[in-house]
């Protein structure tokens, strides 16, 4: 087993919980916990896929619903536990995201899409499911208020496209531009760090 | 005309004025209600569509079209009246699943999806034009909360697959698999079954 | 540059601001008002485009994109000031759909679908941009509730194909489509009209 697809797995294992836990916060039933733990773990990767007219892998290679569905089960069976493995969670969460971007910006240039619109692809790919959860949800995706994912995504997108000027091997350009990645957003959680607020006066809710 | 032709105009009908009733509940004017009510009936169908790039049925062949149109009128002309038919229409939504999750089956089959994909499929094009319409009505989606559907069109998912393995010709299995959705949607209505909830001290809202 | 090409970019730059506006009230931050200005100007196409399974234009062209960009930051920079525009903020946004509704139809026509199909998707063209704004937005899309677009761009796409059907030149049939756009949606706004309430006893809120 490869590394990238150890650290896919545990990003969709992140992914499949932070969904499940915002399903059984609005009080769902199982049905509508495990559809939330699935927009949330695919759902960036798959708008991205019918966007660019890509196959959508989950639903050709199993590997990702089988993980989503365990997931899912140890989230529904441990709910009242889960605070204790947070960190652990937010580890995978965040090198889940760094992947997911860089596979995006990937799947971006493999189709032949500009530099600028393959950043967006792989920031879509790492920050969408979570907007289709909180859609679904019925809440203004968190994303668009305080931007805790975004930033760091198009940040290791750039990353991504300034390297490839250079003469690294594409190995240690994909290391890089998801180093980027994490460092932003693991420098912007420990410094409380977010894009200016444009409303001033008062408190954001 | 064929009997699936018929079952399936009885089931878009009893989708329409559903979505039409969702509609003036939430006091849409004429154009959002006949919005509601389309992506009512073949929401959950061109989702299905779209993530296995097929072509969309109900863009080539307007039958579909017109029924929806000729429902969506007259659940707006008798909108006070319809509280008499809600048993005729509960029955027409309930075959109307069934065959749904059918089709969706098979269209899954037909593209050489893995099983487990194939009874997802089913189960989308049945129950997501519900999804779609609660979205856009600003609601969380009820299949989410009070499972009514779901576990229906997956059992007959089930069902389908099962029955592939035997000597039973297709017919039959269709036959067998749509009995099944709708006898699992009536055995809950009426003895109303649900999912087990998660939040047992509490009544759901 | 074209006539059409000089039309698309005020209509874009016309949805870039109302969705930037929009995700202001809302109080999004900058990342949120950037997606939502650019779903608001480019989703109701790209829904489109996925329904009919073309390509996505402002994926393989850039200009909208810049221009959506650039739009946005007027907006977010001048968000004090857009009521000294707002006439013409409100003709780009007109003019704007008239162009996007002929677009959409013409995108139908060119992939061979039906008349009533063709309509659609040059309503969809125009409004759904702003549907997928208000979802994000989490509320109930405008356009359902207070009919503003909607009714200008189905005229308009019938009088397209009602002068299909005569000698004139396409380049006239399409002045004249847009035309009936822009005229019924100017009368409606300036005499108030709106779809007939089918909510007589109580003003809508």
């Amino acid at each position: 087993m490869s590394l990238f697809l150890i650290i896919d797995i545990l990003g969709t294992i992140a992914f499949a919980i932070s969904g499940s836990l915002t399903a059984m916060k609005k009080r769902l039933d199982i049905f509508g916990i495990f559809i939330i733990a699935f927009v949330t773990a695919v759902g960036g990767g798959t708008l991205r896929d019918i966007l660019i007219d890509a196959d959508i892998t989950w639903m050709r290679d199993l590997t990702f619903v089988y993980v989503i569905v365990g997931a899912t089960i140890l989230a529904i069976a441990f709910r009242r536990k889960l605070n204790y493995v947070r960190k652990s969670l937010f580890l995978f969460d965040t090198i889940g995201i760094a992947l997911y971007t860089v596979v995006g910006v990937e799947k971006g240039i493999e189709a032949d899409f500009p530099a600028l619109i393959c950043i967006a692809l792989g920031t879509m790919s790492a920050c969408f499911g979570g907007v289709i959860r909180d859609i679904l949800c019925n809440e203004i995706p968190i994303i668009f208020r305080k931007e805790i994912y975004a930033t760091a995504c198009i940040l290791g997108g750039v990353t991504y496209f300034l390297l490839l000027e250079t003469t690294l091997s594409q190995d240690v350009v994909i290391i890089l531009a998801g180093t980027i990645v994490i460092s932003v957003r693991l420098l912007a959680v420990t410094f409380k760090l977010s894009l200016p607020s444009l409303y001033k006066n008062e408190k954001e809710s």
